[in-house]
């Protein structure tokens, strides 16, 4: 361990953005697996998901022990703080992605997403994934533009989920009720990850700025 | 505000204990809206997630005030971190409850749980519920007695989350896609509202013991 409060802080932070960049291969392992139905992308992402939840419980430690030993003021106290929950946020987006990875699994060697509901999926997890992208480079560069632009892909995420909607509750749907439940719990579960990702920026721009962006602006998911 | 610091976190306990009523009567109310169809419960939990929302940023705030003014130590450190996940979880408690209370408007003047599976979420609402109150009385007495049993609850949730897709996706289901899509999605809801409870009873064993109970006496969510 490096000695300095500061260079310890800054290893959290170094690490937060190891754990955003091994979800973000959970995701696109996650959606590989259930678009081609492919068994061991499946398996690689659930078993995966407990070196992400180690991740988690050793980031914890050190920012616990950080608060403990240095008892840090301003700026730097509410990094360690939203340290904490960036670190829980991230947690369940890797939850998250072997949850979709578990339907994949269920329905093996079979997809779980019938064709009609491709392309939407294929955009959805495409937005959760890049989403998952941005908090971690926004979190690596501090840069509070970007984090403000995941506004933009948070918002065509719900327009994909509601067309979603309307495609499985239309009159054309003709997959029957296990497709249909899978693929609204697949919906919600990509869904989830974007908010934790804009949960994560909306966290950075507080430690930037020392304040959370109005609701007006960009409202609480 | 009280002055001295104790007295500071005691008031935050106590007002954390508070929510956790909040979001108890939230969760009953959306499950009167659900079961009853009963448009004004509905509207009473998704207007009233505000207060919900508007007591978390007031504990967080004063919270982080402790940490940042009176840089606790050992177990109040424990406390003070603790209460700020125990906020976040309550809070999304509360989101929970109002999803629930918008497919119940949103299905109104129909009930959107059919008739078959009402035993099911009449089961899974009074866990939810009793897990909530369960979590904000330990809270309140720290008894680790309390927490650990939170754990039958959980299991028990579990296997009626099971339940509910052997019938949602048996050859008897004849309510449609629309109903299934519902039910699945409720069913997740108060399922994520059990497991908010669990990993809440979690932190308050490891704010009184300093230690988080072993993964395999009760494995995370």
């Amino acid at each position: 361990m490096r000695d300095s409060y500061r260079e310890q802080l800054d290893d959290i932070l170094t690490d937060l953005v190891a754990m955003s960049q091994m979800v973000s291969t959970a995701v696109r392992e996650a959606t590989n697996a259930l678009l081609e139905a492919d068994i061991h992308s499946a398996e690689q992402v659930i078993s995966g998901d407990d070196k992400i939840d180690d991740l988690q419980a050793d980031i914890e430690a050190r920012a616990f022990s950080l608060l403990a030993r240095q008892a840090p003021v301003a700026g730097e106290l509410r990094t360690v703080v939203a340290t904490l929950r960036m670190v829980t946020e991230l947690e369940r987006m890797g939850d998250l992605a072997a949850h979709v990875a578990k339907i994949a699994r269920l329905r093996y060697p079979e997809h779980a997403v019938p064709d009609a509901m491709r392309p939407n999926f294929v955009r959805m997890a495409d937005v959760a994934e890049k989403m998952v992208i941005a908090a971690g480079q926004t979190l690596n560069d501090r840069n509070i533009q970007n984090a403000q632009e995941l506004q933009a892909r948070d918002e065509e995420m719900d327009d994909l989920r509601k067309s979603q909607f309307r495609v499985l509750l239309g009159d054309d749907w003709n997959y029957g009720v296990e497709a249909a439940v899978d693929v609204a719990l697949l919906g919600r579960y990509y869904e989830r990850i974007a908010d934790h990702a804009a949960s994560m920026a909306r966290r950075i721009i507080y430690v930037v700025t020392g304040q959370f962006p109005a609701h007006e602006v960009w409202p609480q998911p």
